[in-house]
């Protein structure tokens, strides 16, 4: 079933961009690997220090299995240190709308 | 420019199906304008009175009309008595990751 996470991290001031950068340059993989239909880094316009990352994955067993991967696990420890407080993970499920996904 | 939003929604208690169906039924009208790339209405998996709607326009002006067409004007006077507070709206700017977007 497909696997949807809305993510919301906080960055200590000033450390945004890096942990931004972290999160792209580790995620790069995921470019590769058909269980990600998109993973997409954002940086909020309303507050400097906030980044969210919108998942949608063709399952949950794909998705834990791409995080646990060495790059990302990585960028996780390097990133860690740059956050402010735990970052907020929200699984969501689709019932509609427009998307190129088929749901 | 492309124009992202995270939208998040808090229904009032046992009102967010009826939201949800609200949210849909006007934003079907979506699918065919080119310049909706996504528009995505998701349930909360941990919070049973939050819906997230995740948008992804060709560029603002275009979401801005598509948002002041009759059925999301309908679309949206009906679903403001069923809503606790404001929905949140987060503009938000994508600087990478994975997607079929091309960014």
């Amino acid at each position: 079933m497909t696997y949807l996470l809305i993510n919301r991290l906080t960055a200590k001031p000033g450390q945004r961009d890096a942990v931004a950068r972290i999160l792209v340059d580790s995620g790069a993989v995921f470019d590769d690997d058909p269980a990600c239909l998109m993973s997409l880094v954002v940086l909020d316009a309303g507050d400097d220090d906030v980044i969210w990352v919108q998942d949608i994955w063709t399952d949950r067993e794909a998705h834990d299995r791409a995080m646990a991967g060495p790059e990302m696990r990585e960028g996780i420890e390097a990133a860690i240190p740059l956050l402010e407080g735990v970052p907020e993970q929200h699984e969501v499920t689709p019932v509609g709308g427009t998307s190129p996904f088929g749901f």
